[in-house]
């Protein structure tokens, strides 16, 4: 059986589980919490050369960056496939992968959460409202009018579930777990989207796995009841 | 025919340009500094959502992301594969482009090149000595010794070249294009592999059509006539 290594409700963690649940694909789950000074295990460098989340473990094989691992679990198991057939959505589905990682984990999700999980509960730094005030306004309009702009239908590409939903839904759920709110006023198609998605059943079932994790850790859950 | 967007000798336009001349897949270069303000055309937010290069063009059809591009050619012209059979060393291969791009560009090539190049020379900011030594000091020990401790062979991954080879060692052009070296007595398999990939006729195509824009921008070519 695979193992995945992480914590249910970070970002890029939550990519390597919902893969595995669309496809299907056994997988136990081992807590680690990099943030937390000596939380993970001793051969963690081992594991994760970044020190980052999540690790998959298969056998003696390891790897350590999320969309090396949903890619690996497509060959693995390749139905249902997490990619379009035709070429160019293809490349769209990498596009939004990397679009959700190194932009909007990056420049918005990644900052939140520095700024109201981990400064204020783990490192005791108060949270610096001046770095949430810009990502909130100078950063994130940019951001979410481009998704506004690439939705036109229930998926983003294509017309089943890939990993651009995953990877972007992704950084969304985090987004509402540190109680912020997309403006459905401004960005209907974007705020709908997010919603139909986090309601499919693979996602309900990697969210109701989280709610141990969400509630220790005092996150908003509320957005999901809505759906 | 296709058209590559960037700049020849930046790390990620390279992996686009590697790949391609691999493949013998016909493209034109299109020159974007974004670097330079007022440099890219006025439709680069359409070509480019996040502004960095490099971009695709092909036909009505643009990806702007060195991944994705890399894997799109790799659909497009599958001969030569950039990735092997095997499916650990295809999440392999995978895992050392997110570690280029996520790891070894991100904390130590990229601050490297603000500090001695895009500060100085472009945004007349003096080089900070101190950003310089602390990647040379604490960043860079543990990112080449984990390289030095994965390098078997003249390929990182497999027996031919794969994406892994091309986005590791396109970082370490333009770090040695700054002015750094390798420690060859510390690091003595990253060496020897850096200068073997560097010599392969793809690698040679590449940098040959680099060489206006380096000697434009006064970067060291010494490293490559040594090879
Ligand atoms: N490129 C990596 C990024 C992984 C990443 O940023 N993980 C975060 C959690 S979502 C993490 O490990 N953070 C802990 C830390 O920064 O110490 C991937 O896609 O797996
Ligand atoms: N994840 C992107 C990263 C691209 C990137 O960082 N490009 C750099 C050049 S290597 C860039 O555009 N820098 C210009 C800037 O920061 O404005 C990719 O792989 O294409």
């Amino acid at each position: 059986m695979l193992t995945i290594h992480g914590v249910p409700l970070s970002v890029h963690t939550r990519k390597a589980i919902v893969t595995a649940i669309l496809k299907k694909v056994d997988y136990r789950f081992e807590v680690v919490i990099p943030v937390i000074p000596g939380n993970p295990p001793a051969n963690w460098s081992t594991l994760s050369p970044t020190g980052l989340i999540p690790v998959l473990q298969d056998g003696d094989f390891t790897l350590a960056d999320s969309t090396a691992i949903c890619l690996y679990l497509d060959r693995k198991q390749p139905a249902p496939p997490i990619f379009p057939e035709d070429i160019r959505d293809y490349g769209r589905v990498l596009w939004f992968d990397a679009y959700a990682g190194g932009t909007i984990f990056r420049h918005v999700v990644h900052p939140l959460f520095v700024q109201t999980i981990v400064g204020p509960n783990i490192r005791n730094v108060p949270t610096d409202r001046a770095v949430i005030d810009d990502v909130l306004t100078n950063v994130q309009p940019k951001i979410l009018g481009y998704l506004e702009s690439q939705i036109a239908g229930k998926y983003l590409v294509g017309d089943t579930m890939t990993l651009a939903d995953i990877a972007i839904v992704s950084n969304f759920i985090v987004y509402q777990y540190l109680g912020f709110e997309i403006d459905a006023s401004r960005y209907p198609k974007l705020a709908g989207y997010l919603r139909e998605i986090a309601a499919t059943a693979v996602f309900q079932r990697a969210l109701a796995d989280e709610r141990p994790f969400v509630d220790q850790m005092g996150l908003k859950r509320g957005f999901l009841s809505a759906a």
